[in-house]
């Protein structure tokens, strides 16, 4: 998907709110500000809208000489979904249908995104939980399932911190062996990496490769050569998250997406309202 | 009123916005996004809002070729106002404080401006009116009719097309006959230039005079040698709108800003929320 005009306000608008989250310097917000708007003057906009997200959050690590500032959010949103696990587990186990409330658990764990929104706090992801049990879900869970059953290699591209543990659960419902799970290659905004993904427990339960690069989605271009490979050589790839979307849309491979519509933009590229919980297939 | 960071994201939904309303030519709404982030990344947050709004608008005529992109639009909103104009006059003459009620639907005819929002309908205009009738009302009414009755040189500095009708109402009810009526020097947006006030019959009633540019605001810098004598001569200044607040708010005048409050920024500066109608009184 390429960068819609109205995604350039936005850029603006998450690049301050990170940036006031990184750190409380008005000088820095300044300076990133800046920044922001002379590389966006200059990007092409044939580009996924995460190209801006790496650079904007480059910026931000720069100015703060912080390698990873959200860190402590992470850990927040991590021991937040560790926390909810247990009674998470017990919701999807008495379920009528176990696998169609761990995906349902799944996306409500992508509201956890400090990209898309300023803040998350507890009431909201609770409520969000409370309201993805029943709220209607966009999209053919039974082409899922039935793609899953046949599947033999399937790569599971993450999105957030906190959001991680609710991928556990599904993975865990899921019941496959042959699930890898990928997380970026390095710290951007509040997004998953290795160590959240051993904080969760989720290394022990499936293999964890990382994609090579710090992009708040899959940029291929620059992905990791072990990663292109696992990603072209799966049966089926889940991607979650706006960010996987954007980025992955046009990409040649059978995937399923599954996020939460957060912004006008994807509203309407999609033709599914703000707050619709999605799982779109792509062949 | 310096540019506040969050002024930034704002400029460039602003641009995109007005650009559409200019014309439907992607190409444009592309180059006028491309060169307002690169005069944005250049401009001095010291200077007003308004400052980077009439660059916003240059860009736009410059890419458009059209010295008045928005004249059709003002012309409506003026028509709007004139139709509604006989009903107006006989709401403040039967009400019990013809003032009052004269600056509250002045504050009301603020609602006309295409600077902040994208599109302002007939419906909205009607439950705007009807509404500011009641509405709680920011500032001392008192304090600004004892000043008028002292006051023997006012200046009115005017904000959109449209509004211009609500204003003179407001000044008919004023009964001053020493009330001079400014309008901007050349066409920014919807603001209103002296043809919206020989149109709506603003000339016929008072002097008429331009402040010499093309900002919408009023930048006292940019404005001519004759609208500057005027303006430090006055016993008294009254200002529409947020812009004229905001490029005015550290002038060495006593003016009275009279406006609608449109964005978080002017509410976290003022302490009004957004919606509010407020008469602000400046020494």
């Amino acid at each position: 998907m390429h960068t819609y005009h109205d995604c350039i306000p936005c850029f603006l608008k998450q690049a301050l709110s990170a940036a006031r989250l990184a750190t409380s310097d008005p000088a820095v917000h300044e300076h990133v500000l800046r920044q922001v708007l002379i590389d966006t003057a200059a990007m092409s906009f044939d580009q996924p809208p995460p190209f801006m997200g790496q650079r904007i959050h480059q910026i931000i690590r720069e100015a703060t000489g912080s390698a990873d500032p959200y860190n402590s959010v992470k850990k927040k949103y991590n021991q937040l979904g560790m926390s909810l696990y247990p009674d998470l587990k017990k919701t999807i186990g008495q379920s009528r249908n176990p696998l169609e409330t761990a995906i349902r658990l799944s996306i409500a764990g992508n509201i956890i995104d400090l990209g898309a929104a300023e803040s998350v706090d507890e009431a909201e992801v609770f409520s969000v939980i409370e309201q993805s049990l029943t709220q209607h879900l966009e999209g053919d869970i039974g082409a899922f399932q039935h793609a899953m059953a046949k599947a033999e290699n399937i790569l599971f591209l993450g999105d957030n911190a906190g959001e991680i543990v609710f991928d556990r659960l599904f993975i865990e419902t899921l019941q496959q062996d042959h699930i890898t799970y990928v997380v970026r290659g390095g710290p951007v905004i509040n997004d998953a990496t290795r160590s959240d993904a051993e904080f969760i427990g989720m290394t022990e339960l499936v293999d964890v490769m990382d994609n090579g690069t710090d992009a708040p989605g899959t940029l291929l271009d620059q992905c990791s050569e072990p990663f292109k490979e696992a990603f072209y050589d799966a049966d089926l790839v889940i991607a979650k998250g706006q960010g996987n979307f954007e980025s992955l849309s046009d990409a040649d491979q059978h995937i399923f997406f599954i996020f939460k519509v957060k912004c006008p933009v994807i509203a309407a590229h999609t033709g599914c309202p703000t707050g619709s919980m999605v799982i779109h297939e792509k062949h």
